[in-house]
């Protein structure tokens, strides 16, 4: 199985915002949109073997699981509608509780370091870093785990935690590239190593 | 220079579609937006050496060129609202001559033949096939030009006009992807390959 962690920081934690107005009013959305578009479409179906947390606020996650997601479409607008549903149900989400979304979506009351650590027991965690190995050198771990954060900078705090479950850490490329592109090449990279007739 | 021609075969060639409805009346021009978007950003600019042509039902093309963009932003909708605007321009269009849209924006009145004919004088056009050569063992051609189809496949017109062009045939990975994913996987490759640092 392939995860993503996606730290959204600007996001608010209720479900009172427009979904005309994603990159602004709701705090950049239209990056974690593209992010789970990037985790979940392939030109004719979904990827089932694939989870996504997205982490809101540092106080709610949103979790995507492949083999159970249903009606999603890869637009930014109906992405973000389901996310607004799921905010729409914080107050079911009790202790470690999750509230049932809707097919393939759960939220948890969960921050970051909750949702790292909960995950990380399935799998390696792989942390994105301009000194680590080039991805087109390295070997793919079993069960990667990635983190990525939205339009911001992981904050100190939250560098720290991702240094200390890594057990791998990787290098996309030369450029910088935005969290969804970074799931799409990684994507790719796990996809051509294994597959030997490639 | 890497220039991307982008089929869009069910976009209204008007101006009188809804920004809130980019998946449905506006022909699934939520896929071409994701195509500029991968185009052009990375997480702290914009590609200058890469042009964008979008190809509007095979009446319009939209050319962005990343040395001259100005105000544009990685979410759908601006995306689709400097499109919009594009096209609301469309009388001023006339035979060779461009209607000037905005800042490195042009739109010409022009299909896709007379369009990847004129592309291809300045590069080496790409046809990404699945019984192309694996990207990953390919050497990247000089000034390539990718020509990619959005949610539906090349009519057998367009791909013969492809084929008749392509001087190489190139396999992205053993996953069909959307054409924004490809774009993404494609840069990334011709980054890495690029850099002998990396």
């Amino acid at each position: 199985m392939r995860q993503f962690i996606i730290l959204g920081h600007d996001v608010p934690v209720t479900d009172d915002f427009s979904l005309s107005d994603l990159a602004g009013g709701a705090g950049r959305l239209d990056v974690l949109c593209r992010c789970v578009g990037a985790a979940f479409f392939l030109s004719h179906g979904l990827r089932e073997d694939v989870r996504v947390h997205l982490v809101v606020g540092d106080a709610f996650t949103i979790r995507f699981n492949g083999s159970a997601l249903r009606r999603l479409y890869p637009d930014e607008r109906t992405i973000a509608s389901r996310i607004r549903d799921a905010l729409a149900q914080r107050d079911e989400a009790i202790g470690h509780m999750p509230a049932d979304v809707s097919a393939g979506m759960e939220l948890y009351r969960m921050g970051f370091e909750a949702t790292l650590e909960r995950v990380a027991r399935d799998g390696t965690v792989v942390e994105l870093h301009e000194a680590g190995e080039p991805l087109v050198e390295a070997e793919p771990p079993s069960d990667p785990i990635f983190v990525l954060s939205d339009h911001h900078d992981f904050t100190d705090e939250e560098a720290t935690l991702l240094a200390n479950h890594a057990e791998k850490r990787l290098r996309v490329g030369p450029e910088i590239l935005h969290a969804d592109q970074t799931i799409t090449v990684t994507h790719n990279w796990l996809d051509t190593a294994g597959y030997q007739q490639y």
